[in-house]
């Protein structure tokens, strides 16, 4: 098999963002803000996967209301290479969408990284040497998962068991497994054999097709109707089925295979989760106080006394003071706020 | 003995609010805010005086400082009847020179209520009801200070143990006792004969300063020099003796009743005080949480998950979140803040 060509970078750039209210808004989700130092988590995305592919063959795919966002964060992004959903499907339809639009601009053979706009990797070499093994293994034919190995016994990821060698750096899936109990995820933890998926994907185009082809016929027929067009209207789009990839495609298949990354990872999914991540704004003082996350995007000074495991956040229309174990409960009432505000 | 004319009614609005930060401020004390409905703090003592006094018969005591703010608050008061501190020296300098000037004004024989700027009274009508007794009893020549019934055993306040009726509704007063330790609070509380000790105060003004001049001479010579001078410079009201007039006369003097107060009090010393007392602002979702306060002088929403003995309080230019645990030490927070913007 001869070399392929540069790779190609599909940026997964179209979720919503309810989880950092009141920072993340409709109208500017968690991608596009500037959490940690150096641009916004999508500039972050697309400079780090530019050291793999070039920044001339990277896709992003975002929500049609936040095209001139991305364009704005992204100036040098060709505008043929933005693909915008009307409405959001899960990433295998996104997914899909965009090995098409390759296809049929000729990329077949080329092999495609995919990848969230809104993960924390770090540092950028170690993203660059794993995705380097990866393309290779998809270079061999197979549709490679990046897993990370856990750090902490999380409950909030899925996991997959890693199996045997198949060439350097490279494994086989075992399983996958669901996000697991907090008993399970020790066991996991202890095992040594257990990664984290972190929804990271790197496959040749024409393999990931082929793969939709067995196991989804339904998407690859529905996505044939929208062929290269790369703003599809919202009755097309949305009649794609909203199934995520792992379900669709890497539970089913037979060439599936891990690349255990060299990187610190976190998908910083929630506002504890950008404290781990070192995520921090504004001017503090803390006193008698544990583990709490500032962000003031204002300009104000804050001053945190006697609490632990609390983040506050607070913007031009909201302050937000919430301990961590209610973290998942935001996207609930952020969407109340939102729903109200219309 | 004749009934005098109408009471003088003496407000201390001399305070440096440091517990209020970051509403209050050096340019701004706690008793020129408006934290309860119906105007600031000054605002509500002014009036609810008044109803005994007359407003031309209220005299404010305050920092140099804050002139302006009070005539501001104050559009009626006569400028003659404001005394302005140029630095503060407790309550007895404050009360020994108000009581001068009403005398020099030939008022001597008239009674005058001191109060303090910045405590919650409800309902007004008992105010005004007890405030007819105490003047009574110090028509009859008696140091007399609004005793309150404790809610709970207290440990800010200090407390006065009631002797014998001298007449309806006055007591003499056996002791006074510092602020005490919580199993002390304890027993006071069941004792049922211990009243806090309020800070409010009322006398014959003739009767004020011949009592200053047995137990504090040395402040009665000092005030000599000021006279009935309403603009003292620095050096000579700062060479008075800094003492609380609890000290230096009240708990010398033999006739000093009390009157158990029938309305309601908090002098709100702290956030979480000002949360007993029923003090909010701004528009707020509260989820998971108890005992919660919110004050946001700036009109965005504030969401509050999962806290409990927590004030939030933001303004234009900063943003407090403390545990209840942490009140005493705003103080020396908000000091600390204050000269690293000086």
């Amino acid at each position: 098999m001869t070399k392929s060509a540069a790779p190609f970078g599909v940026i997964m750039a179209g979720g919503r963002g309810t989880r950092f209210w009141p920072l993340s808004t409709s109208a500017k989700p968690k991608q596009f803000l500037d959490l940690l130092p150096g641009g916004t988590m999508l500039q972050l995305t697309a400079d780090r996967l530019a050291e793999v592919c070039g920044r001339d063959n990277i896709i992003v795919v975002a929500g049609r209301e936040h095209g001139d966002l991305v364009l704005e964060q992204m100036p040098w992004l060709d505008a043929e290479n933005l693909l915008l959903e009307p409405v959001g499907r899960n990433t295998a339809p996104c997914i899909g969408w965009a090995a098409s639009v390759l296809a049929e601009r000729g990329h077949g053979d080329s092999t495609m990284l995919v990848m969230a706009s809104d993960h924390r990797i770090h540092p950028v070499e170690e993203f660059v040497r794993t995705a380097r093994v990866a393309v290779l293994a998809a270079d061999d034919g197979y549709l490679v998962t990046m897993g990370i190995t856990p750090g902490h016994p999380a409950t909030g990821y899925g996991y997959l068991e890693k199996g045997a060698e198949v060439s350097k750096g490279v494994f086989r899936v075992k399983s996958f497994r669901e996000k697991p109990d907090p008993d399970t995820a020790r066991r996991f933890l202890e095992a040594g054999s257990y990664l984290w998926n972190s929804g990271m994907f790197v496959w040749r185009v024409s393999g990931i097709l082929k793969a939709l082809a067995e196991h989804m016929p339904v998407l690859l027929e529905g996505l044939s109707g929208i062929g290269g067009c790369i703003r599809p209207d919202r009755d097309t789009f949305g009649a794609l089925p909203a199934v995520s990839v792992d379900v669709g495609v890497m539970e089913k298949a037979d060439n599936v295979v891990v690349v255990p990354a060299s990187f610190q990872w976190s998908d910083i999914g929630d506002w504890p989760g950008a404290r781990d991540a070192g995520v921090s704004r504004g001017e503090t003082i803390v006193v008698d106080s544990e583990n709490t996350l500032v962000y003031d995007a204002t300009g104000r000074l804050t001053v945190i006394m006697g609490l632990k495991n609390v983040s506050v956040v607070c913007t031009d229309t909201a302050t937000l003071v919430m301990a961590d174990s209610c973290a998942q409960k935001l996207r609930e009432v952020s969407e109340r706020i939102r729903i109200s505000e219309c």
